[in-house]
This record gives structure tokens, sequence and C-alpha cells, in this order.
């Protein structure tokens, strides 16, 4: 027998009852019913009962025994009585009557249990990773982690796709946020870095002759902390094709995600119809380019109502270039309480605030428009509103005006939360769109125009757009939108080197500078490069979204904190001054 | 239809005779054979023969193309004549009439061809190696490496292992090379390592509870370049397992390397015995602990017929402490010629030379011994030594004596030669053996005791074992050896932290030290750890031996050449000042 398990403590049933086995694991909980000991023995696979009675030989060892000590147990297994069969658990019809007993790996008192619910401060749970580990849903979180990723790796290499590993210390591939260096000791002072995503490498392999690659990649950005990224790596399911269009993309994607979500989304309904929304639409529907599309709320332009109307402060805001008024539908809200609550919410957002119609029944028993607005209005054309928007009693509409880029996140965040407020939203579902359609280029505060999303991007129109204004230029660029969160986002690539010049040179990027920071890249579009395209799904979201956790560090085994530090094996730390002098580097003082 | 392609360019059958179709890819070659043109037209799946005469309105066109320009071609599949079928092409029944053509991707001159064999300088290769990864042997290898990845991580997943992702940005996890270090923007002054190795988190997962890890795992060490190593990142199959003794992680590693092997072993024999061979052992019959034992040659201790032996040279050397003879029997060897050579070979391995015997038939027909040691030890011990090493008439031996640490490695070199030049090795088969009992010290030159390979393995014996000759000293340590090459290293660990405590006394480290650079694991041993074990198989080194490469970087997607350096992304570089400024960097002058 091995010296540690005939079993694990997950395997054994009634079929085994009677005979002598081994388990091991860690004391999970004991409790002592007056002379007879009850230990729950635990290991990755499960939970089995073990008893000792002031009979067994192990008993005066077991007695002692503190929480989360590792074991080994001999003993036999014995049918529990009808009664005490526990139907949880895969081991619930037996328990083990320990014979013998020997301590694998003793426990200090815990900083942190691991039997039980309580939370503890997110400092401590860092510091004791391998205890927070132990617990139920961390480890599930986990092992769903890993479970996705093997899936979708076969599901990509069922879809005629083959992995390639990409270089981790090499050169910059910028993807608009920091490197990560790497001081070189063979080369000192200078320095590799870890690539921010495999874009060039990727985009390479397709010049290289290798058709659809992918990869779980891991990737690198220097960014400061949020919630829901991790200040330091992260994965993400790495895609490219070659000799593809947009929509031959979305159909290679396609089948994995849903099948992902169809596969681990725990019985949530996961919508099969993926519309394509233009970047534009989603912006004015949903206020986002990743709307969430369990809300059925959809705002609408309702400018031409305002226009000259008895309500100035619109009226008037509307005789200067490029405003619009949007009305944000809210089914089932027509009361002023909530209508007040949500003006409230829209100030709280940094807003003068959302003007407000709500329709409700008059005494007369006809419809009868409420609130300001719909005062200096007048009935006509509140009643206009009313039908455009196919509202009714006991509905209420919001209104933002202005340049839409002012206030088009807050109408955003605003329909979210009067889709959540109302109810309308069922969360019991995935629900996805392409938004399609993105510009390429924005202009920054400082007037400047810059490459508003990936600069390798094909210029929808190619080089003859590139001609004209570059705000008005779209890019075959493309974003997954899933239930408020962006999964994937990605592009078909511009292979050509003097679209690409051009395109860089309307961003302000002169042919060298192009030549400079993608050199190897533009080289090998000189020398055969085929049409390609791909994309990039975040691991890290895709699980947060199936285990429904809103923290990336509930989903990820060893994270860092917020301050990119890892507790528990203390990094980053100082390096010794041999470290320093063989990479040539000098630490300067706190200026 | 798709606007590249209606199929690949490894697809088009007989079947398809007749039908329209689109293909795009890559020039392969032009013919131009009298007014007709013959273009082999490739991409990753394959080639396709496509034909225009002067009367296809693409011919202008195709005339003009370059190699490597990527094409969309339409055309019509007609039948080749049976004389002109290529039975080795999938593709060979058919040939594509050009109507239309399309350039995707123009290309230059080509500074490297994709077509031929020709040899080129490998700074070249690596400097365009999208196109060196266009050639037939690299495309192939990469694919290889792909599907060894892929068929390792189904194999580990069926055996029950689950991969986890362990972190790259993290502290130093020291295996004896140098770290590669990433200076904290957050924490200026401060430096996170990239991992030699995940090896302390694949321990912390045990304690976390998870029972079988594995991981494809990048591994980062700044060691200086050689042919079979890459400078900079690498991966390996990382293992781990709990509640385990050395037994059960062969027994689950045997049934992966061995499938892996009958998979993509081209046909060569693998061996399904797997002897366990301890050091002590290896080193003395092979003189290696990674030994090829394909070659059959295993030497002896033949000090006692050396012993006050006319033999003066050895006679003296085995009256000083621990010296030895050994014989290196050489089966069919028994020419002076031959002896000759060998001893030439040991001479230009440093040492003052190899002496031999051989033994030939004499003019009465008995076996007779030659050479000059064989006269001055006198037939009886010659023939003993004879009798012993199994030889006869036509084989020879060859002796090595001293201190066997001083002739050890020269030895083992001598008797890879020997089995060579003897075509004693039959090169069509993987042979492996398990090396076990690896002492768990050893004596530097400076005379301190030093750990000799993982100082977190477990001591034979535990902490009994350690209170007495720390040289005598074995640890639960193991290599996979295969063809003479070491394919995998692990060990049992040591997971009680006041055995690990004593373990890195002994090599000069004190309890704080231990505490300061394996604080988190130390601190995790004490909260209820199980035994624990595993190993890791080097990918890259496995794939050049399916592969039946010597260089690493012919199994590498994208290598760094051997002076660590990116030569087509241009890595490492220098940092702009805005970096190292936000780092709090300086670079020193050169001294």
């Amino acid at each position: 027998m091995s010296a540690y398990r005939s079993h694990t403590c997950g395997e054994l049933t009634a079929a085994a009852a009677g005979s002598e086995i081994r388990l091991s694991g860690w004391v999970h909980r004991v409790r002592d019913h007056g002379g007879v000991l009850f230990i729950d023995l635990r290991d990755h696979y499960g939970i089995t009962q073990v008893i000792a009675d002031s009979d067994s030989p192990a008993f005066p060892a077991l007695e002692k025994l503190r929480a989360e000590t590792v074991i080994r147990i001999d003993g036999r297994v014995k049918l529990r009585d009808a009664s005490l069969v526990n139907p949880k658990l895969p081991t619930g019809e037996i328990e083990v009557y320990a014979t013998d007993m020997e301590v694998l790996g003793p426990s200090d008192d815990l900083p942190l249990p691991v039997f039980g619910d309580q939370d503890y401060p997110e400092e401590t749970r860092l510091a004791y990773r391998f205890l927070d580990l132990r617990r139920d849903s961390l480890h599930n979180n986990i092992m769903l982690r890993s479970r996705v990723v093997k899936w979708l790796r076969d599901a990509m290499w069922e879809q005629g796709f083959t992995e390639f590993q990409t270089p981790i210390i090499t050169a910059s591939s910028p993807e608009g946020a920091r490197d990560f260096l790497v001081p070189s000791r063979l080369h000192p002072g200078k320095f590799y870095a870890l690539p921010q995503a495999p874009q060039q490498f990727k985009q390479l392999i397709m010049v290289a002759g290798f058709d659809k690659y992918f990869q779980i990649a891991p990737c690198f950005r220097d960014e400061d902390p949020r919630a829901d990224r991790s200040p330091t790596d992260f994965y993400q399911l790495d895609v490219e094709m070659s000799f593809v269009e947009q929509e031959d993309v979305f159909a290679a994607v396609q089948p994995v995600i849903q099948g992902l979500f169809e596969a681990f989304g725990g019985g949530r309904r996961v919508d099969a119809t993926w519309p394509r929304i233009p970047y534009a639409d989603a912006m004015l529907k949903y206020g986002s380019d990743k709307p969430d599309l369990r809300n059925p709320i959809e705002m609408q332009v309702v400018s031409d109502h305002f226009r000259g109307s008895g309500f100035a402060i619109f009226a008037k805001l509307l005789e200067q270039d490029g405003t619009e008024v949007r009305a944000i539908p809210a089914p089932t809200g027509g009361s002023r309480k909530f209508a007040d609550r949500m003006n409230a919410f829209a100030q709280g957002q940094g807003l003068p605030g959302m003007g407000y119609i709500f329709w409700r029944k008059a005494e007369d028993g006809t419809t009868e428009a409420a609130g300001p607005i719909a005062k200096a209005l007048g009935h006509d054309k509140t009643e206009a509103i009313r039908v455009q928007l196919g509202l009714d009693q006991g509905d209420a509409a919001f209104f933002l005006g202005g340049k839409p880029e002012t206030f088009e996140a807050v109408a955003g965040r605003a329909r979210n939360e009067i889709g959540r407020e109302l109810g309308l939203i069922d969360e019991n579902q995935f629900k996805f769109a392409w938004i399609v359609d993105f510009p390429m280029y924005e202009k920054g505060e400082d007037g400047r125009i810059d490459f508003s999303h990936n600069p390798f991007s094909m210029p929808q129109g190619g080089l003859d757009a590139l001609a004209g204004d570059p705000l008005a230029v779209k890019g075959y660029q493309y974003d997954l939108a899933c239930n408020g969160y962006e999964l994937v986002s990605g592009a078909i690539r511009n292979h050509r080197p003097e679209i690409m010049f051009r395109a860089f040179e309307l961003a302000g990027y002169g042919r060298d500078e192009v030549e400079k920071r993608f050199g190897g890249m533009v080289k090998a579009f000189r020398y055969g490069a085929p049409p390609h395209g791909g994309c990039a799904a975040g691991i890290d979201r895709i699980v947060m979204l199936l285990a429904d956790e809103a923290n990336i560090r509930e989903v990820i085994m060893f994270p860092m904190n917020q301050r990119a530090e890892d507790l528990m094996m203390g990094a980053p730390s100082e390096p010794t001054n041999e470290q320093l002098r063989e990479l040539r580097l000098r630490v300067l003082p706190r200026e």
C-alpha cells in the first residue's frame, strides 16, 4: 500500500464498507461528542468523516489535533446509520473508524481559518494565500479557471488553430500602457521589455506563413492597479488568422466563446444571436461601446422636439453646433420619487442633472405627462416624445443635452442604473454583441489627432480613406461586448506598409519613428505579407463573469495586491549591490 | 465566396476537377515553359500548381511576379495529364488554370530564399526569421513543437493533473542561475524577479491543497548562452504532486514521456524498461549522471588487479587514499590503431592519456593480450581483467586511474566515443533511466559544503541523516536520462521546516537567511504542509531530441541569438530617459 493513501478523501462509498483503507489530508474540523471524535478529513477531492472512540489506538493523538494539520489515517470503512447519512457528500454514506494516525505536516494556530465562511481583510488573505486557497469558494474559482483555459485550448485546436509560444523577454510591443523593462546583463545599459501583448509576434507568425494562431498568452502592462485589472501580468486568449475579413474572425470566435459560456455559465442562458452594432450606434443607444444588452433600454435622439421649444435650457443648447438631446426611456419608472433618485444619480456622476417626464393616469383616465419639462414643452411635443419612445402610463423618460461626448458616458451609466433599479435586467443570461466600425482616430484634449485604438488596424477604404478627414475614418476594428464588459478586442490588420506609413503620419508619427518602433514588423511586410486579422480575449475577465466575481484577485491563484506587491513572497524587493553592479545600474535617491 | 479563398493550397484533389475555385498564398516558384507559366502557390497547408497561358487574362500580371509575393488566384481546377501527376503532393492530381489574379502582399527581392535548401548564416536567418520560418524544415519543427506541447497537456490532464498558471512578475525563485530583474515603477528602487522556475509556487500550490499540478511553464534564467540553451526564456513541463513518494512520481511521469516519444519519435524504438540507477553507479558505469544507455559499454573497477602490480604508474597511484582504476571495455576495439586513437582522444580531453590492453589471436590460436600494460601486468592479471570484463579476442579495454572525480567525466566521454567509433550504439531508439540517490551536498573547490542540486529536496533519512557526514547524505532527488541527455529533474520535497533549516545550516545558510530568501514557503510549511514532490521536463530539449536537432534555435519560433539579442525586433535596446526617470534608475558609464 502507498505510504500515504489507498483512496482520496472524495472516493469512498458504501461499496467500500468493511475494507481497510488509508487516507491522507487536512484536519478540516474536529468535533468531540462525548468521547467520540468526529474528524472531517479534507483533501483536493473531498471530505471524509473519520471517527475514533477511546478504544482506538489513534484516539489520544487525534484528540490533540489542531485544525489544518496534515495527517495520515489508517482505518476501516463503516456504513453510517441510515439517519446519519449525508446525501450532500459523495462520501456521505460512510465513515472511517481510525486505527492508526500519523502527523505528516503539523500546523500552528491559524491566522485565517479554512473552515467556515467568515470574511477576512484582503491583506491577510493575500499574505496567507495558501490558507485562503484551501477555502471552498476560492479553490473552486481556481479550478474553474483551469477548466476554462483547457476548454478554450481544446476548442481552438478543434477549430484548426495551432498554439505557438511567443517570446516574453523581448522588445517593446506597445499597446498603450507602460512597458515593464528588464535590464540586460550582457548588454549593460540596454533593456528588454515584457510584451504588453504578443501583437507584433502574432502578426509576424502570419507573415511567416502559419495560418491560424492562438496562444493563452501572458501579457505585461505596468498600469496603475484597479479592482478588475492585474497590476502586472495577465492572460489573454490571443488569436490571429491569415486571409480573413472581419466576418471570418467572428465566425471563428463565436462558437468558441459561446460554447465556453454554455459549458461554464452555470445554466445561465447564452444568447446565440450576436448582433453587429456600429460604434456610433452603440454610443447613441447605450452610451457605451460595451453595452449590457440584457438591459432592454435603448436611448434615442429627441432633439427635434426640443428645438425652439418652451424648455429653454435645451432649446438654447441646441442652437450650438454639435449638440443633441437624447432620451433614456424608463419603462415602469413613472414616479416622481424614482425620477428624482435618477436625477440625483446623474448629479453624483458630475452632470448638472437629468431632466425627466413621467406619464401617469389623469383623473379622467387619459395619459398625463408630469414634471417640469412636460410643463415647459406643452402637450403636443410631450406626446410626440412619448410616442417616439413607445412609452405609456407608469413610464418615464430622462433627458440629457449638450455635445454627446460630454454626457454620453453618464447617459450610459444612467441607463444601467435605471435598468437595474426598475428590474428590467434579466441577470440570468449572457448577451453578446460585436461592436464594429470603431473610428481610427480621435482628437485629444490638446487638439492633436491620435489613434483611438490599435494603430495596426486596417482603415476601412484603405489609402483613399486616409486622404480625407481623419476623424471620419473607420477601422476594421471590433470588440465583443457581453453583459456590459468588453470580452474580446480585435482588428483586421494593416499589412500594407504604404497604408501603414500614411496611417501613422496622420497621427503625427513620421516614417522614421515607425521604422524605429515597429521596424521588425514593417520590414516583414515588405516580403509578402498576407491579409490577416485576429483578436484577443481577456481570460481573467471571462472567468470573473463565469464565476460571478467582481474582483480579479478571486480568480487568480497568486495575485498581487492593489499596490502591485506580492505579500506572501515579498515582491518587489531590494536588489543586491552585486545585481545592480552586474546590470550597471544605480538607484537614484528620492527627489 | 470569401474574398481570399474557397480552398487552401493543400486541399484540392481530382474530385474538384472542373470547379471554379479561389486560392491565396505565396508564390513559391515560377517556371516559364515556353509561354506557359507554372506557379507553385504555397500556404500553411500545402502547395498547388497554378498554370496560365497567354490566353489567360491573368497571364501578363503573373508573368511579372516575384517569389514570395502573396497573391489571390481565381481559376478552374483541371486534372493533370496522367504523366504529370505528382504522387508526392496531396494536390498532385490537379492544377489550377488561373483566370484572375490579385497581388495581396508584394515582395521585395529576398535576402533569404524560401524555395530551396541553400544554407544561410544564422544571423541572416534570425534577422529575417519570418522568411526562414516559411522554409519547410523550420516550419515543420515549429509545428512539431506545438503538437508536442498539446500532447503533453492532454496527457497530463488525462492523468488527473490540473494546469495552473503561476506568477511571472514575482519574487526571486533561485535555481542556481541569475535572476532577470524587473524594476518596479510603483516602488522605485525595488525590483521584481522573473522566476527561474515556478519551484516555490508549485510547492505552495500543494500546501494550498491542490493535489496534482502541472504547467507548461515559462522559466527565465540569465545565463551565458550555449547552443542547447535559450539565453532568456524557455519552457518546462512543470509537475508537482501531494502525498507521493519517489516511485509515485515515476509512475505518473513515465506513461507521459514514453507515450510522447512513441507518438512523435518518428518510428524510433522506445524502450519501456526504465531502470533506476543510483547516481554513484551511473558515475562508475557510465561516467555520467545522464548516461546514453544505447551504448552497451559499462565501466568497472579493476583496482585489485593493479594493486602492487608491475604496472608501476597505477600501482603507485593506488597507494593514495581514494584512488581507483577503472576499465572501459571496448568490444571489437582490439587493434593498436583504435587504441591509440582513443588514447589521443583522452589526451585531447586533458588527461595524460588512457592506458589500454587489447586481445588478439596468438599464432598458436590462443588469446593473447597486447600493449604496454599487458606486458607490465603479466599474463595472470591481464587474463583476470579480461575475464572480469567479459572480453575476448578482438576486444580492448581502456584504463583510467586516480581519484574518480579527476577522470570520471573524461571516462564518460571516452565511453561515448568508443561506443560511437565501434558502432555499438543503435541510434534508432530512445533508452531511458531514472538516476536516483543523488548526494544532497558536495564540497566546493574552496572546501565548503554546498547543496549539489535542489536545496528543497528531502534528505533520505530525514533529520537523523543530517546528523552525520553531509557528503554521505543522499536526497530523494532524481533525473530522467535519455540517450545522454537529462530530460527531467525532480525531487521529493523537504516539507518539514525543522529539517529544512537543518539542511540549509549544513550548507552554511543560517535560519535568518532561509527565512529571508524563502520566507513565503517556510511560512506556508508551518500551517499543514503535505508530503509532496514532483519534477520538471525541458520542453525545448525534448523537442530537439524528437526533431533530431542539435541547436535549440531550430525548435523555437523567435529565438534570441547567442548574444541574447533579438535581431528582428531589436532587443535589448536603449530605454528612454523618461522610462529611466520613472523607475528612478541611472545607467552607470562603462568602467
